[in-house]
């Protein structure tokens, strides 16, 4: 429990400081979820290094990202993807009914515009640590009704 | 192993991200430094918060000092204060012979210039955490040998 919130705590501080940094206006607003994407980049990728150091070899893609949806989704928000699902042409879609940092926010439609601010980081997560185990690719994310969310990852053939 | 890991990650992240948004120049590192000690003043706030919740009241300060030392640092940092010492007239020092948010820096002299940055967040914790359990104080943080660490908890009598 202690971990989670320093984790909560610490990201939303993080947020906070990203958007008090920028100027104000519609264009910030890109500025800071871009940076927040980067940062969770970098985390992305430290992380990975550390958790598959005693995995043995990925099989495939599909391999890759099950390993994403379990150990390293249960690490950082502990809990796994709910559900994941492809159209095996390099589209994933991970499902979490309850994304740990969306549920500090009330359910409901009021606050669904700030969502995206809480999700650049962790999609910049996933990018990372898949980045880091060779795949490249685009992760985007969607909320309808908080705090279910869904993560779309395009991998990105080179 | 993996929320250590996060913890620092993004702790790294914050350090950089905050100098990296301010200008160049001595008068902008003490700006900085007070940014990243206000963080970590508002998620020791939280943190103590959650901590507390069901432990039973302190009986004083040198009680909610060893709190502090051990439950509240460990859950942070994973391991306890090694040595609290206290003058009795409101000053302690903390002592850590391990600093976990130092251990990544390699010791030695070289980089004993950029400790103060990685101090300032823990020493807002510390501040934060004392705050919300009635404790007004000011905290410093000195390293003389790498990754060993004094904190200097100076109460503020009201």
């Amino acid at each position: 429990m202690a971990d989670e919130a320093l984790f909560q705590f610490l990201h939303n501080e993080l947020i906070q400081y990203v958007y008090k940094s920028a100027e104000h206006g519609e264009m910030e607003n890109g500025r800071c979820i871009t940076k927040l994407e980067n940062m969770g980049f970098r985390v992305g990728q430290g992380l990975i290094e550390r958790f598959t150091r005693d995995t043995a070899r990925f099989k495939d893609e599909l391999d890759v990202m099950k390993f994403v949806c379990k150990d390293f989704w249960t690490s950082v928000f502990k809990k796994q993807i709910d559900n994941l699902r492809t159209n095996h042409q390099g589209i994933y879609v991970l499902q979490d009914n309850k994304f740990r940092l969306l549920t500090q926010l009330s359910a409901g439609k009021q606050y669904l515009e700030h969502a995206p601010k809480y999700l650049a980081f962790t999609c910049g997560l996933v990018r990372g640590g898949l980045s880091n185990l060779g795949v490249k690719s685009i992760v985007t994310a969607e909320v309808s009704v908080m705090p279910a969310c869904k993560f779309q990852v395009m991998i990105q053939k080179m």
